[in-house]
């Protein structure tokens, strides 16, 4: 076989996921599941080789002194193998959105015109170096009727391929196309700048990772792009918050797991809460060792605080540092929220229902939280049993990103003749 | 009031529109309503001052001599104003898509989970010069609560300003903001382009025209667009088809309206139909003066059939030309369909329910037709009331878009001070 240079190699692979996504589209149900439980029966049998796979993966990430925080992102061990197994069975329990009507409608000249839930083709996600991610997309994508491509960081690339040959014998076994998961088996960049000009070949691209490896996708695809830039999480507490609410809430926010795309980036304190209050919600979070950057209004609440600049109402900290700022009312905290932040999250804590529908109508955001946590914006959390990521555009997909949100739809009109007057 | 340059009017444009976007969110319906009958009921009265900022704009076509069919697309008479009186009170007619619910969900921890439509925000229109455009994209967006930028052909432009200050004066007498609807008021090309970059303030672009104008739009956004670049249809008369309803289908897929996106350009028949039917077929077309270029086993049904090549199975000729396939069983018509169409509307006739099935699961486009002319794709059709175009896209809308397709929604999670684990 002569070799292919990169771009012949992504053609093929694009192609080959065309045609397989294509033959999905006619796949039973039950077919797709049987799939997804074999996936998980390959993957329990196969973990000793699934990790040998992964040790060289580590010994090159090690040679090249990874963070050890990544190094952690990147170790497939016995229980995250157990865990993905338990992942793709949940997967294939959930309720099948496929076929599902949105709408049907018997026109005056007969005509029957339904709006049907179909698969959206060929979906390519680029991520970074958690092998996790390649076994939720492969599961998330084949139950919605999708062909995957999988371009995963460089440091995790044994593993991927290990894992996806699994999944392909269990496609294969079940009767359907091998091609519907494939992975980038080569990892210079020009791979991924070609694959994005593939709009004739790929319906959607989901880069999942650091901001730069996001915007970078963004800025190059010719296909459309479900994305999350950022978490910039704001919680507002209202001078009608009810304080034994509002502490455990901007806490948990803050500090539950600091480091991910729902935890809270800055707090907003209205002016009208009693002084009292205010520096009893500020001492939950220095008691948690948060670092405090204010307003000068905040700064009095506790001293020490360090000053905020526009800067830090941009900010996504992921760590234990928070921005304050003192409000004056709800539409003030609004407009905060719709200037600085990120539309992806942001709570409200007030006993006021009137409030929060202002705030809940006002502030344009992904999910938007009453009276409890923004790390609550999840797809396990809202009841989605998966999710394959968390979107701030408004088209398409909006907020966690489940199976159901992988499909698009098509009209289905059903005559007897008619033609047009 | 210092001169504003091209791009910092174009900043000034978006802001404004974000701003009234925003201001949107909270609009009653009943206010977005009256609005919609007040700007009814102005264009209505000022028929005559509108007449007459067309006449500047077609004085000035003419003297660069403009092609009669575009001339006339570009004129305003009494009866296009009225028939645009008439499309705006229907769409002022509409039920609001605003604030529906999705889904709700209640979780073991209490948290309520809704999933509520909202507006998108906002949306900019690129088209040619039909000053029509800009009544309905104005109605259709300001039903579906978003803020509008109209960026219309420079042949227009006396016209679309004329209606859009009418259309303003609408929405300030109704307590609305009146920068929910803005014309860009220059005509080169740098302001599209620097249009295209603003993805913070725009969250949408919808191109209407020629293919070039899309792809440009397409190749240059850094915001979503939705959109078709052509419409290739087909229809596929199957061995199981009734002859009664496949002649009159097929002429009126291709004559009825030969230059729009939704006429057939590809005739496939079956090589299982008798000869005779097969020539009863062609001659319905060559007596209607349809220009015939077909593949060897179709160029035996009528003589002097010119010989088509791949560059027909892919042309969208949007005149009285088709092209014509003989095929060999409904999945090599599948086949050639997901290969040369545009995934805008393709038609089967048959008999044969499982057939029609297969068809319909088969065919990747946004419309599929069983036993109805391709006509039929439209959103007045479809019982939508109105549409703003048409999107051969998979993601976000599919098909006809009216009021309902320019929606988002938003997750709501009501709680009584729930954090996470």
């Amino acid at each position: 076989m002569a070799l292919l240079n990169t771009t012949q190699l992504i053609d093929a692979i694009a192609g080959k996921a065309r045609k397989a996504g294509l033959e999905l589209q006619n796949a039973p149900v039950e077919k797709i599941n049987r799939a997804l439980l074999s996936m998980a029966e390959r993957l329990r049998a196969a973990g000793p080789s699934i990790k040998r796979e992964n040790r060289k993966d580590l010994r090159a990430a090690r040679m090249k002194n990874m963070a050890p925080a990544m190094l952690d992102r990147l170790t497939l061990s016995d229980k995250t193998i157990t865990a993905m197994v338990r992942g793709v069975r949940d997967v294939a329990a959930l309720k099948s959105p496929l076929g599902m009507e949105y709408e049907r409608r018997r026109r005056p000249n007969g005509l029957v015109i339904s709006k049907v839930r179909v698969p959206i083709g060929v979906i390519a996600i680029i991520y970074e170096s958690r092998p996790n991610v390649t076994v939720d997309a492969a599961a998330i994508c084949l139950k919605s009727g999708n062909a995957v491509i999988l371009r995963g960081g460089s440091e995790s690339l044994n593993s991927n391929i290990a894992l996806a040959d699994l999944f392909r014998a269990s496609l294969k076994e079940s009767g359907l196309p091998a091609d519907a998961i494939q992975v980038v088996p080569v990892v210079d960049r020009s791979a991924v700048r070609h694959l994005l000009t593939l709009d004739g070949q790929i319906d959607c691209v989901i880069p999942r990772g650091g901001e730069s490896l996001i915007r970078m996708v963004a800025e190059t695809s010719r296909i459309p792009v479900i994305k999350h830039y950022k978490g910039v999480c704001h919680v507002y507490v209202s001078d009608r918050a009810d304080l034994r609410k509002a502490i455990p809430i901007v806490v948990n926010a803050k500090v539950q797991r600091p480091s991910v795309c729902n935890a809270m980036e800055t707090l907003l304190l209205d002016e009208g809460l009693p002084l009292g209050s205010r520096k009893e919600i500020i001492g939950a979070l220095l008691d948690k060792n948060v670092v405090l950057f204010g307003d000068p209004a905040s700064r009095n609440l506790a001293p020490g605080m360090k000053i905020a600049t526009v800067d830090d109402w941009k900010a996504e900290y992921l760590d234990l540092r928070c921005a304050v700022r003192t409000v004056n009312g709800v539409h003030q905290a609004i407009d905060h929220i719709n200037r600085y932040g990120s539309h992806h999250t942001d709570a409200i804590v007030t006993e006021s229902a009137e409030e929060s529908d202002v705030f809940v109508k006002g502030v344009d955001s992904s999910s938007v939280m009453v009276n409890a946590s923004t790390r609550f914006a999840d797809g396990g959390e809202y009841g989605m049993g998966c999710e394959i990521g968390i979107s701030t555009d408004k088209l398409h997909a909006r907020g966690p990103m489940g199976v159901d949100e992988l499909t698009t739809y098509k009209w289905i009109v059903r005559g007897s003749g008619q033609v047009r007057k």
